[in-house]
């Protein structure tokens, strides 16, 4: 190789990675980094930085894209416009979840999910999987075959009723996390104390979207959490808790952790920048577009869950986008009505806004710093789910997935955004900092003004054993 | 700038920092390094990793070297043997204490450590100060000013008669760290304890180099360590505890971080290889030699500090490195005499063994990943005292201060270690790896087999405020 | 009333309550006590308690007598036999259980009980419920008027596959407990877990008795307890664990409190005197006679429960007499076989030996005072369920119901006992006292060498609201 | 006997003791209780109860009475007034302090302090100890034969310039504590974190008495009760932490007794009923009246204590009492003058109202029994210093000190009170019960309306070992 042969240069880059940030040229060629240094020769292209923060392309770990639901409900996002949202807000690599529905073989729902995105993505992508359905073939044969073909990650639901699973079968499903090296993902609410909560609730006519959050406090979170912790120690297996959101949760993994449990934990933008008032102070049926699940609590425990991202609580940040339209049919007006929030489909957007509030907020308002930033919303996910180095990171050898950061007063509109949502729960937000321009795998995606888009540039990504972990060579 | 300029190459190197690890060749020009790449031209010199992993020089931030005594004891490493043994054992940054004695000016005891430190030592070094006496001269005119020089960090103890700070004092200084943004460090053992139980265990005649541990009870440094986090939660300031040795300081530095309060943490090899056995199971004296403080505990405390440095409990893992020689009338055996384990000076060796131990044990046992060896052991140590990104990383525009690592067995032996000391704690451990080549800013200091010494090459390094916290940009 | 008049005088008493200690005279008339003085005038009959401990007669308040089971399995002790033993160890007061099975009605399964105690018993008993099948009918008329009629408990069982309940029904059942002021009791381990390490146990041939223990861990115990504290904490109704093994639940209890959750919990002598150990060191069977649910833990546990009876971790010590024959086929070798673990009946003997055991290592072992002995085997049971202060104490207004105590040595053996199981499983130990009389409603049931029998003097207690707790009077 | 001998007969009394409530009549004689039954004979003097509540007179455990202060500051109260008006407000038995001032031998201190109290008392009263100056005189001689003599517990502090001890004074105290069985107490709050805080507040000009409250914030007690507790832990010995002010002392206490540590805790009406805006929300002098150490906390922390009283956190509840007028030059006005809150005497007035406040909010507003009033005010006390069952409850053999109360709405008026201080906390208060009888020794001293007052009634209790602990008798 001569340095005359890079495909693109990118210089004058204040890079930041989960633990330094330094200034350099970055050499690019076929579609990885090759080169850092000061001082590059001339490449076929050329990008000036200009002194400007570069951090490695997001890795959205927890995202739902076209997920097959049950009628009228449709996600409003798919591969198409899901990835395009993600392009534009600097995530340069998704993991949804190919979902498992009750009869279904597991295969059958991954050959489903992978004709659904082929072809379709502009940036990459892996599949995390859902098991709702862990019959004797899916443990023993179908999920450790999968897990060895690349889908080494898959999430486990103690609640909602076509999804959860009882304690005996997350045992067996964490069992074969732990004889195949797969990382098993938990949404940790107690799915009887929210039909208990629910059902009264409603008998007392409290069906406004605001009752969501009272069907669902705290202590529904703490206690799945404890019993997921619970379950994860008899098997033996490290496990990661998603979507945390305060302090009764927070303190669950803490003792875990103190005990020498391997835990992990996730949470999401809105524990930092929504709380329960955001479903509603009256009846108004308009706080449908922040019900998700858990719900967004209080002032102090979004302080809970910043203190946790600054201190080494949480492993990752994501958005847990599942996009429905409010103003919808098939989205959060089922069949076009306001129903009570029981049958409100749970979920909100955020792929393309997770890393510019989180940098706005965190980094620029002096929570966190640029790296834990980094290690947060890309490296981490990324070892986590098995695709680091390629993934994550700005190193030798990686994709060159980049975000070049324009540090500027943004105020949020949704008529900005790229999904196919009518609507985002940061509306009218004062950010920092946008992204000036996505580079995926050397290509640019997002310039700062404009999508470029080319569907069938993004390409699934086979996941590697997780790597957040130690393990022996001796 | 032309490739055919750089100074050296270090090829074929797997790099690995405290977030990534990736494979490329090095090119260092001017001591420090300026190209991380694939297939880099030649340099003027070669080195070729073979593919072997490659780690940042360490840093290591808790060492004494020459500090001033009350006779007999003396110091038996200076910084000519401080260094040198440093350097053979990877490490490439030394933070001594210039210590201020009673009675004394901060600055004459800096002053006076720079004397002892010019011209002598093989690697850098930046000084930590310890400050016994906080007059008014020295909290509001000695101690800013001494920050403003680069002397960012200092040391607070709550015991040793000649140099601990009664509470009242600690809150002075702390506020100081706060005021000028510097790092305080605490030794956190309760000083009345220790004398009240060494008193009536010399009442029964329980002298003996073992009774040292009973006199230092993990209790001992609970009580200072929930002081300590009480008073920096007073003054709203960051500490850092050092030489946490088991599970009842660690309970406490959870606790506090549960509650917000920004505490960092430092453990050391003696308490993941030592025990309190090592002091003896009879009246022998050869347990002089393990004594130091606070001093080891058991297994069951090791297995608590391996679980601390394998989630994110401890930032920084130093040696402490108080070298007495054994059999020496200025070491453990003051005058000549076997005396009373009150007598014998505090402290082990540890400078040239830090950094093979924990990587035998930690990285190639499987206890902890190889980015998170760098990260304890280099990283976050040069971000804790502020010599980040010189220090601590592999990074354009770093340091040339490299280890490439040798995995083979070795059992360790004093005779071949580089200190002035007659004793190793670790006599006859089997390791499983030694650096096979010490680069100190781009040049040799220890290929494997020799030290290259040059007495002057390390320079005194200014310390820059501490980078392990966000600060606003805002 | 004259003086003259009292049907029974004990004379120089050392009265205990669970508060004080007195030296004095007690006048009985009516099976009640009417007087407690110094020098009472001589009655119709005269003891001498020359000077001896006297406490209340304990309640035993979680005993199981002659409930249903599925064939073969029989329980050894009926109303006769199992009160006669509770009366020749001191305990006045028995509350075994009514327990529905799925599909009956509640009240059928409470007067199907009461003709199995009518007649028979020899000293006073109350029912508790056992709910296993709270369907609307249960929930919304039986339950209520049962707690009205003076069934004012309820035990719920999280595990066993033909009682537990699921956490929607918990929920409901504890809603009654607090709209009727009932008391609901706990049987906390998660069935799930059980069910899982099982089959793993049994897959590896693991099936001797000693494997029991390793089938329900601890950590079974600890999630369904924290399981248990959210449940009632979201209905806000006060609960009590049953059966408190070891440090784990016990560390779940203490926190629930220290949140200002009403939690009471129950501890038995299994938990002192009994570890795993006893369940076989090898694949004998005869482990089998100490299989019960929780199973005994180790010495450390035994110390922690110690210390929750002598803090006020614990409000009640109670047998879980559940009596199975060893050598029987209705009793531990179902139809004469040794049998995989899985099918051992649950449950050891222990009414006789409760009090003796508990004075023997608590009171003269100096582990907990007098006063406490009554508060934990008397007092506080008869409160938690509604017979104080009729029931559990020494007071003028208070059935005459008193043990005398003996002070001196006696090696327990099963042929000195009263129930009618083939073995004790604390054969051999060394006890300190045993009771020299016990007085039932004024009648000596005991007389420290025989039983004096009496079927149907014991009548049905119906009980009033739990008075552990403070109401307002405002 | 003959029943015609009894000096006296409460008839028709429903008598509360810590463990029972029963309806009787009590006979007594010679000062003492000699009969509890139903139907007395008539005795030479008859009281009606009238069916209403009679409690034991309370122990008020921890009081400052006319003890030598340093010029201008005087105690308001003397034996005579102090005990006046404990006997208005149910309080049978006083134990204030004698305080030893540095240099001075203990005895003298002790010999003065009986000359104060000599012949002046209405009530009885025992003297706590207050060690400031811990000779090896002290230690090993005064000590020891002061414990011998009755003056069985003593006071540490760890905070006032003229009191406090250091580690290494408190060490030696609790030991000789241990050895002679002796009960320590400890006030604990770090003096150098006030001092220090004091000074930044006197600085910036914050000398009102609110900014008392500043200089003494939670942390300060946390930090000290942690000490305090590290310390008994040390020596082995119970210890017991006065005026628990809010959680974070409570959250000490609670961890220390989950590790099996032998600690009692006491709290007082001032933090039930007070909160720091009583010390002023702006510069005014009049919260003068309500400084005290610890001070008053907010909302949320009175809920903590009150929970603490409800379980069994507490262990005692004192007044306190502190008495210092505040428009006098020798109280909260030293010489006459508003000075800074440093120079105001800490404490204030609460004899009278301790048991009136706690039976209003706590036994009527449904908070704690009525069994529990008895024993945090009256019989643990008793126990805790060595004069059960002489003294804290109704039983045969016990003196008769008693009250009958009146479950009556009063408005708190500092006129109505017997102090000689010129103001309560709590004027205005609404309270819901008043003693309408006080029994001290069998003779009536308070009414209802008026005191019957005996100098010289009460005499000196020489105290006992405690006996709140267990003792074995093997």
């Amino acid at each position: 190789m001569t340095s005359s042969e890079l495909d693109l240069v990118v210089r004058n880059a204040q890079v930041a990675t989960a633990s330094d940030t330094f200034h350099c040229d970055l050499g690019i060629q076929g579609g990885r980094i090759v080169q850092l240094g000061l001082g590059l020769p001339a490449g076929r292209r050329e990008i000036d930085a200009a002194g400007r923060v570069v951090t490695p392309g997001g890795v959205d770990a927890h995202c739902h894209l076209d997920q097959p639901m049950e009628a009228p409900a449709r996600m409003a996002d798919d591969f198409d416009s899901g990835t395009r949202s993600a392009a534009c807000g600097g995530t340069t690599t998704v993991i949804p979840f190919a979902a498992q529905h009750k009869g279904q073989s597991l295969r059958a729902a991954v050959e489903d999910y992978h004709r659904r995105a082929e072809g379709r993505a502009h940036v990459d992508y892996a599949f995390h999987l859902i098991v709702s359905d862990p019959t004797p073939q899916v443990l023993t044969e179908e999920l450790p075959a999968l897990i060895r073909e690349g889908y080494t990650s898959f999430k486990i639901y103690m609640t909602y009723d076509d999804l959860k699973l009882d304690d005996g079968q997350i045992l067996d499903v964490l069992d074969v996390a732990r004889q195949h090296g797969a990382m098993a993902m938990v949404h940790a609410e107690n799915a009887d104390c929210i039909e208990w909560l629910t059902r009264r609730l409603e008998a007392s006519g409290k069906t406004a979207p605001r009752f969501h959050a009272h069907s669902r406090p705290m202590l529904v979170e703490r206690e799945a959490t404890h019993r997921a912790l619970a379950l994860a120690e008899l098997v033996d297996v490290p496990i990661l808790i998603v979507h945390v959101s305060g302090r009764e949760a927070v303190e669950q993994i803490r003792t875990a952790r103190s005990h020498g449990l391997k835990v992990f934990a996730e949470t999401c933008p809105q524990y930092l920048f929504l709380t329960a008032e955001d479903l509603g102070l009256d009846d108004s049926y308009k706080g449908a577009r922040c019900i998700c699940s858990p719900p967004p609590r209080d002032k102090r425990n979004q302080q809970v869950i910043w203190d946790g991202l600054a201190d080494s609580l949480f492993t990752i940040f994501s958005s847990d986008h599942a996009p429905f339209k409010y103003d919808a049919p098939e989205g959060k007006k089922p069949g076009g009505e306001e129903v009570a929030f029981r049958h409100i489909p749970n979920g909100i957007p955020g792929l393309e806004t997770r890393l510019p509030l989180l940098y706005s907020e965190g980094v620029l308002g002096g929570r966190i710093t640029l790296n834990r930033f980094v290690e947060l919303t890309a490296t981490n996910p990324a070892k986590a789910y098995g695709l680091h180095p390629r993934k994550g990171t700005i190193a030798v050898g990686s994709d060159a997935d980049l975000v070049i950061w324009d540090e500027r007063a943004v105020t949020l509109r949704n008529e900005q955004l790229h999904h196919n949502v009518d609507y985002t729960p940061y509306e009218g937000i004062q950010l920092q900092a946008w992204p000036a321009l996505t580079l995926a795998g050397g290509e640019v995606v997002w310039d700062g003004q404009n999508f470029h888009p080319r569907q069938g540039r993004g390409r699934f990504l086979p996941c590697a054993t997780p790597s957040l972990l130690p393990s022996s060579r001796r």
